[in-house]
């Protein structure tokens, strides 16, 4: 299940709004193919499977399948693969996980109606994790929302005086573009965009001529007076998007953006509060946005992770200490929290990325 | 070889002044003997691995030995180790690095001279790792000093009220008071002393009945004027010492300290700042201390780090967002740095301790 897993994993970022699903044939004990969800309207995993199995001349007859979720059972882009599974003469499958879409569950109890033996829940934690996007576009009309945050053990991400400086090391840098290449926005603050006038697009080498660069939002009260100056607002001003007051958002300011084709939202809400859950959900509706990586500064960070909307952490510790309590934390603004305060997180992946070590995090469910 | 290093921790904490030194033996590929330095005094490492053959009825003749130290050549408290490598017959000998000691160094010249074939720098890097300490006691009269920090995301350690709240999982309690019954002494900054009154005493169970519980080192310009109200100069004053200045260590509460039996040490060094170096030589020297855990707060570890002290990081990362920037920070008191000025580690072991990830690190030579 594990390597079923990892192979679900390759589909990220061209799923959506499917899960990442991944499936091994298993003989004797031996992985003999495998497979998984590559892009949206292509293949489910299973028939994937197959199909490597078909490929490599193996008769998947009297096998073992692993599935990290239920096979589907209706009619979709591709044919249920449920029947799929039978026609294949499987003999046992074991699902990591039961399909919480209603539409598509009820593959198990067809399955066991044709005499296959099932087996559900093995991996199940991280079989539910590797779905996190998948149930949250499901149960709300949100992004999926990945912050992505380097800091030093002392947990500061610039200096006092903010200087764009690096934080982490180069083979961090390049997992971030590869994070930018798999989402369709990148955020950051106010703060983030005056002091270091960011490009926020991914540079990753050997890109596909049809990629399409991330959107770019910006979450800030104050609007540039003279955008020629941001790289951002030059290079691609109709890609970029600013989260701003109802005031700004009738500000001269704003319809000198609107004029090169930026688009200016207003997120208050009734209270005249930033509303930045407004702002994800029209990510989603107008653009077709699935996810989105924030890049800070801190109190972005936090102003996400308040509201409930930071649903996953990716958090680069880079071993270095700079001591200063004034310079800029990760995560910043609140005032006068306890330790019992804390908003707390499930490590569900560390590893090493040159010099730092990566924790990716899921909210605690308590 | 990562075997023989893996035996050779287990002898940390008890090896002192030696080095940790671990070997196997293995004959067509498999380890069929290991052995570690246990104790000052005691068989070295390469001895140890021969009784463990011989307790096996195992033929060493012929055989490799794998060994994380250069063999010592010399009549130190036991014989030299070349000696019984030579007599036991073995054939190759693989070894992680040389001996930095002049006495004991020449083991690997003396091997080959009898027809052993010797190979050496195998995981050079993490057997010279593992001699930090050695190396350390070796080239300067001060202890081995071990910075342990808990932290959050954001490099919190407390709340701003500096209430005594725990930051890391009970897990990561457990590795702490492990570290407390290695070392000789536990140090903490004033701060810590006076808001969270620690005993900071080792509560393992089981422990050895003749387990020494380590000395405690407060450092603080400042003294208490109400002895009797710390858990501390109650339960074992006479264990207790104070870092302090020369104007503290001369006044009534010095007085009052010495009178329970605790130790007030003057720092002071000739243009009156503290002098953290004199004290920790001073511990060796007096106490015959080789490991001490500096347990903070922030501004302590600070202190240590920029005066070069801090030999060994063991951060605990526990997946936590506090948010609050006057919140104290885990390593605090430098003011205006730019992210060119970080003190900078390498991380040399990442683990998991319940919900919270420890990080090892070592000073980067650059």
């Amino acid at each position: 299940m594990a390597c079923a897993i990892e192979l679900a994993t390759l589909g990220r970022g061209t799923t959506a709004p499917n899960p990442c699903v991944g499936a091994v044939l298993v003989r004797e004990g031996h992985i003999v193919a495998g497979g998984w969800h590559k892009k949206y309207g292509h293949l489910h995993a299973e028939r994937e499977c197959l199909a490597d199995a078909e490929e490599k001349n193996i008769d998947p007859r009297g096998l073992t399948l692993f599935v990290t979720l239920e096979p589907c059972n209706h009619h979709g882009k591709t044919p249920p693969c449920t029947q799929a599974i039978i026609e294949a003469g499987i003999k046992t499958v074991v699902i990591g996980t039961r399909d919480p879409n209603p539409l598509a569950a009820g593959g198990i109890e067809t399955l066991q109606e044709h005499g296959i033996t099932v087996k559900v829940g093995i991996l199940e934690q991280e079989c539910r994790d590797l779905i996190a996007d998948f149930l949250l576009w499901q149960r709300s009309y949100s992004t999926y929302n990945i912050i992505k945050m380097a800091a030093t053990l002392d947990g500061k991400i610039a200096s006092r005086q903010h200087k764009p400086e690096p934080v982490s090391c180069p083979e961090s840098f390049e997992r971030v573009h590869r994070l930018r290449s798999m989402v369709n926005a990148v955020v950051v603050g106010g703060g983030t965009f005056y002091a270091d006038n960011p490009s926020l697009s991914c540079r990753l080498d050997g890109l596909d001529p049809n990629f399409r660069q991330p959107l770019a939002v910006i979450v800030s009260s104050r609007l540039p007076a003279e955008p020629q100056h941001f790289t951002l607002l030059r290079q691609r001003p109709e890609k970029t998007i600013f989260f701003t007051s109802e005031k700004a958002a009738h500000s001269p300011e704003a319809d000198a953006l609107r004029k090169r084709g930026t688009s200016v939202w207003s997120l208050n809400d009734a209270d005249g509060c930033f509303n930045l859950s407004l702002g994800f959900e029209r990510l989603r509706y107008d653009h077709q946005c699935h996810y989105t990586l924030i890049e800070g500064g801190g109190r972005l960070a936090m102003e996400c992770i308040s509201q409930g909307l930071a649903d996953k952490l990716i958090h680069f510790v880079t071993p270095r200490i700079l001591g200063d309590d004034l310079a800029p934390s990760a995560y910043s603004g609140r005032q006068n929290v306890s330790m019992a305060e804390t908003v707390n997180y499930r490590i569900t992946q560390t590893e090493t990325s040159g010099q730092d070590v990566v924790l990716t995090m899921l909210p605690r469910q308590e």
